[in-house]
């Protein structure tokens, strides 16, 4: 019989919102009545923008007509989306990044996910704890851990604890680790990065001859003028780091699929023999035989955000939901439970009241209050007792959502 | 500094597509005023049909209003299009496969590459030559075979030789193979699989414990009524075989990206230590960390394939692109080129002409007729002095190309 890949088996149990959606449509089963608001998976709720639906539009009117029509597509990306890309989102910012070191993608989930193709086994891999499970289940998966242990710790990662007591700023880490995975700002804890801590991160990587994953799929939501939206505004970064951007919560585009991955062309790593190797080169061949591009209507939609309409249509949207981050902040504020992020992040991370484990926590939100979260402790065993609440809702339902938390307390 | 995974340094020079896209732009660049017709990389030229636009007009105007807009689908694909493709093209033909066997995706290249995700490293893998080059690059990527020798084979892949010496018609292994990829109708050769010849392969994987990974991506062009479509309208194999289908030489969805995989229930590999474990559960955890669903209005695209004007409009365009393949085919006869392929597939495989090799022959239709193939050669060394042609294309340019064949005799 057909081996196959062990190492699946050593995931603890489910995906985290695999999980969730469980719970909820068991209580929805039992409770059809019971008007459940979700503030749990990190899943936007308004329309796309007219600029993006117009273009979408037109880009699936020139599939109707065979002069216009287009079939395969660069693997990387079509010219006009990776050059409006380079041009506002990195260039524009002062960060030099060239538009052939965007690599288009269907989402971010999946970049962050395949990156590790291209690495090899015998790295040494550092993640935040709390932290995205993506980035720890890919590498179980891809059999760079042991089995986890019994709070659900994989052996061999490196766990840089992040809570209120840190201050939610990791400290480095004590050994030599290959791959760090940065996402900032932070799903789920919201807190941002300065530019003293990138380069805090950007030092040590070159110092110690590492790859930064730098995950920046929440950058549209940063206020403050003074935070990096990227780890290419730091010097140096261009030797040491990769960057996961993302349509998904910056235009809605979680149903629609679009996103990017920035290797800059400076970006080496090393054969098992200490030869030099492009990062670029490896993801390029990868990209180009075991994917086929974007949709072409998709990759027009996301062109159009860069448009001056497209741009303050989607600014808009990005300022509504973070109305609700500080709506939901006052209400729990008030409440005497201590949040965290939520000011240039969509997420609100909260300290369970009364002690709770943050499944307890999820499971009395869910019964008494009809609310959804995201426990901490899907994160991360560091993310006990902690919890996710996101903005992604209509303001309607965060407003009911600020008077249910009182019924929990 | 961190670690690539090597084995992507054993890939033999580039992705053959690349390359033949690099000589053509390099003698576009040299004589710009030559109207090359391209019967090369096997991408559709015809624009989708109005049943598919409609329904992606209408899909993409749900996204515009909140209560009808919708976010992250489900990752396996939304229920109306599994139970619209289990219907149509499994229970109508007498295969018993539900519709969450279904897992939609974006690309039957990415499923049949990240498919090896699932599987263990030590299975001994099988493929025909000349073969997809997908299948042998990603088994190199993942570390399954050893490094190539002169004649550009992997070590460690079992090939099986399908030449007109033995009418394409491949031996079974003689040794046991733990993983087999089947794709019928061929690419590159065009020929199909009769029931007797699947069954088999069939009884063979029941026999020896294997997997058959078999891609029908070009199942619609089957026009004899005695000719499977589907591994699964042979008796025994839920219990050995999964499937690769595709909307883009069906629908003409190339440049849109819509495919499935169907991994039936009965599907079993095994642990290590000998445990039988669900194919179908590995993949669907795949799926739910690395993937993240295919574009909402895509999903609907493919669904209007499926109603009476969907496959009415389909079907014309298969036609026409098989009357292209028939005339390709009587061209090349008429000047005493032996084919294959082309009547139940968009491919025609040719002998090339004064036994040329293949690169050479593709050099000398360039520059001689200004047409582009695909070399023989570029799909394995049993595809050394064949050169395949597809039909996607316009009726005129296919017409030329007829003529313009006569030029290099």
């Amino acid at each position: 019989m057909t081996y196959i890949n062990d190492h699946y088996l050593k995931l603890n149990v489910s995906y985290l919102f695999t999980e969730i959606a469980r719970r909820v449509q068991k209580f929805r089963d039992e409770n059809p009545a019971a008007n459940v608001i979700r503030l749990g998976i990190g899943d936007v709720t308004e329309p796309l923008c007219p600029a993006v639906i117009q273009a979408m539009h037109v880009a699936v009117d020139e599939m109707a007509v065979r002069s216009s029509f287009r079939g395969y597509g660069p693997e990387q990306g079509y010219d006009f989306l990776r050059e409006a890309i380079a041009k506002n989102d990195y260039q524009s910012r002062g960060a030099k990044v060239d538009a052939d070191e965007i690599f288009v993608s269907d989402g971010s989930k999946c970049d962050s996910a395949n990156i590790l193709d291209i690495f090899g086994a015998d790295n040494v891999v550092a993640v935040l704890d709390p932290v995205y499970p993506v980035y720890v289940d890919t590498n179980v998966m891809a059999g760079h851990t042991g089995p986890a242990d019994a709070t659900g710790r994989y052996g061999g990662l490196v766990y840089l604890p992040v809570t209120a007591e840190n201050n939610f700023v990791p400290e480095l880490p004590r050994q030599r680790v290959d791959l760090i995975y940065l996402c900032y700002p932070n799903n789920p804890t919201g807190v941002v990065a300065t530019k003293e801590m990138l380069k805090r991160w950007v030092d040590y990587a070159r110092e110690n001859g590492s790859i930064i994953l730098y995950d920046a799929a929440y950058e549209s939501y940063i206020t403050d003028p003074s935070i990096p939206h990227s780890i290419f505004e730091i010097e140096g970064a261009r030797e040491v780091a990769l960057e996961f951007r993302s349509f998904s919560k910056t235009a809605g585009f979680t149903g629609i699929r679009c996103a990017f991955t920035v290797i800059p062309k400076d970006l080496k790593g090393k054969t098992r023999d200490g030869r030099e190797t492009s990062i670029h080169a490896l993801w390029k061949r990868r990209h180009s035989t075991k994917f086929n591009g974007v949709s072409y209507p998709v990759q027009r939609g996301a062109e159009a955000i860069y448009s001056p309409e497209g741009r303050r249509q989607v600014r808009e949207t990005i300022d509504y939901y973070l109305t609700n981050a500080k709506l939901v902040r006052e209400a729990l504020t008030k409440l005497g439970i201590p949040v965290y992020g939520g000011v240039n992040a969509p997420y609100v991370w909260l300290k369970t009241p009364g002690g709770l484990s943050s499944w307890d926590f999820f499971d009395k939100l869910l019964r008494v209050a009809h609310l959804v979260g995201t426990p901490g402790s899907g994160f991360g065993t560091c993310g006990e007792g902690y919890f996710r609440l996101s903005s992604f809702n209509s303001r309607a339902n965060v407003e009911e959502a600020g008077h249910r938390f009182a019924k929990i307390m």
